[in-house]
């Protein structure tokens, strides 16, 4: 395999010198952008521009044709796996996502078993591949998964957006219910991840965007446990280049020294965290990846670099630093916003690396 | 005026030594009881359940009629600031609260007034009033505010639930305009929680329900400082009594050393946070109160009281504990489960108070 010409994500994420802070942004490839809306009614809905190779190829492109990313992330949905599961995956015009089957009965959730990626998730591997051939190794690929409880939110709850109810209820009065969930999702993961890996996904996320609507001991036993025996299951390198790895807890600021300890090569942080504190408590373990709150866009570009170079203050001296937003980017983004960032990103940082 | 006969709850909140832990529920005057849906369709709407001092005190009493709980809390809405400010407040059917006329203009922001609450909020005054008589000095009564950015939220999106795009856009855009608002508005709550003071609240509790979507120095800037500018100003004493002040943040778990410092007597938890640690944390500057996940209230007796005990537990020893849910009891919740709550506090506490 040829060399990648922009190694600064792969080298950051494993605490190794760079020349400055790289940069991505959760969600780059979106609603944002007046290409990705144009590729986005072309496919004619949000399921067939993930389910196509092609499309998915394109609006992963997208951001990195505009803007000078340090990586591109595979476009995808978080709720494949589930999917794949057969619990009926649809998007009613203008919600979220939803399922036609939300696993209540625990016939359901005994009967329910992991998907093989290579037959039911062939669409993302075919993107994987075909996305790093485009990418030419300009930039790395990162793969991803929604975490196991972040997963079986959506499977149990039947949507987003929701008080966790039904989740809650089983997690305080069937936990070995809710257990036997995760255990399979957490296999699923597992194998989906080792496939992105195996079909060219050169570091991996998992996102565990609900992980912080649980108390502290119940985000030990429901979450962080199977997060980390995916970690544990995670194909290391391949093409004998190691293969980072990073684990975001949405609201999970309070549990950092665990995740650290999960045997995740990166920790991923929402902006309610001082990156500084962040790295005090977990940094010489783990990178960091973030952590700038996604509505500094909605300002000017000079609030925007004032904004980061706090961030990369805060941070201070030398490598581990992955800059990121906190959350996804918001749709009510204006483009040069995202503009605005990278360069200040790229500019201010060089003197943090020397 | 007469002693209290259960000052359980005051002394906690001061810290000093108790019997048992106290315990009361945020929203325990709510939809989970039929009593108050009965009395809600008789008053028509929520506004006018509020507004009404005698709906207001029916409702205030009901859950102290099934549970032996160590405080009632007055049955208001926290938006009663910003309707009393002009900005008309509704409840649409089956939709949370909104304004007719959302903050956006710099004009109608620099035209903003405090209202007086004497005057504008004379229905407030007089709920109070009533439900102490009605009391009779069995507990104490709390009386309440939302915090100023809270009510900011709600001023400046027009509505709740949304993704604080308006508010946050203005925050880092436009500083000095919200600036400007939380000003007002701090100075609106300083004069409200005085005069329920005055009209006999024995305890003021401050929600400062979205301060945890900030980032750590937004929130250091545009929560908690007005925060603090409420707290100095708050009457400290009325009738030769100790009026404690409790400040609760949802989501604040990583600035809670922050938060013991603004002058406050106790801490609110949400249920993310470990009590030990909170208290290892702050708990020699101020009581906590807190902090059971109210989905613990979805399960069965035998799992709230394992739950109850885990809490207690983990806080130990001594006084300046107040046992509450981590955030308002949810309207799903089987009245049964509340009484097992207060009961296996009550009982289960006395070990730690020797």
């Amino acid at each position: 395999m040829k060399k990648l010409k922009n190694d600064t994500l792969l080298k950051a994420l494993l605490k190794q010198p760079t020349e400055y802070t790289p940069v991505w942004m959760m969600r780059q490839a979106g609603r944002y952008l007046p290409e990705y809306n144009k590729t986005r009614a072309r496919a004619g809905d949000f399921l067939s521009l993930c389910k196509n190779p092609d499309f998915a190829t394109e609006v992963t492109m997208q951001p990195l044709e505009r803007y000078s990313l340090d990586a591109a992330i595979l476009f995808s949905d978080i709720l494949t796996i589930p999917d794949a599961m057969g619990l009926g995956l649809y998007f009613a015009e203008g919600e979220g996502p939803k399922f036609e089957r939300p696993l209540r009965e625990e016939k359901e959730i005994r009967s329910l078993t992991a998907p093989d990626p290579a037959v039911h998730l062939k669409y993302v591997m075919d993107a994987v591949s075909q996305i790093r051939k485009t990418l030419d190794n300009q930039v790395p690929l990162i793969g991803f998964s929604g975490s196991p409880f972040t997963l079986a939110c959506y499977m149990i709850e039947g949507r987003g957006g929701t008080d966790f109810r039904q989740i809650k209820t089983m997690l305080y009065k069937r936990p070995d219910l809710l257990h036997h969930i995760l255990n399979i999702t957490a296999q699923s993961v597992t194998d989906y991840l080792n496939a992105q890996i195996e079909s060219g996904a050169q570091a991996v996320m998992i996102f565990d965007t609900w992980g912080g609507v649980l108390s502290h001991s119940a985000y030990q036993e429901f979450s962080l446990q199977y997060m980390k025996q995916i970690l544990a299951g995670l194909k290391r390198e391949h093409d004998g280049e190691r293969i980072p790895s990073v684990v975001f807890t949405k609201g999970g600021g309070l549990w950092l020294e665990s995740i650290a300890e999960s045997g995740c090569d990166a920790l991923g942080l929402d902006w309610t965290i001082n990156i500084a504190e962040a790295r005090n408590r977990v940094g010489h373990k783990v990178a960091l990846q973030g952590n700038l709150d996604p509505a500094v866009l909605f300002s000017t570009p000079e609030i925007i670099a004032t904004e980061v170079e706090k961030i990369l203050k805060d941070y201070g001296s030398g490598s581990g630093h992955v800059f990121n937003l906190g959350h996804g980017i918001s749709q009510f983004t204006p483009p040069e916003s995202a503009l605005a960032l990278i360069d200040a990103v790229h500019s201010l940082s060089k003197k943090y690396h020397s």
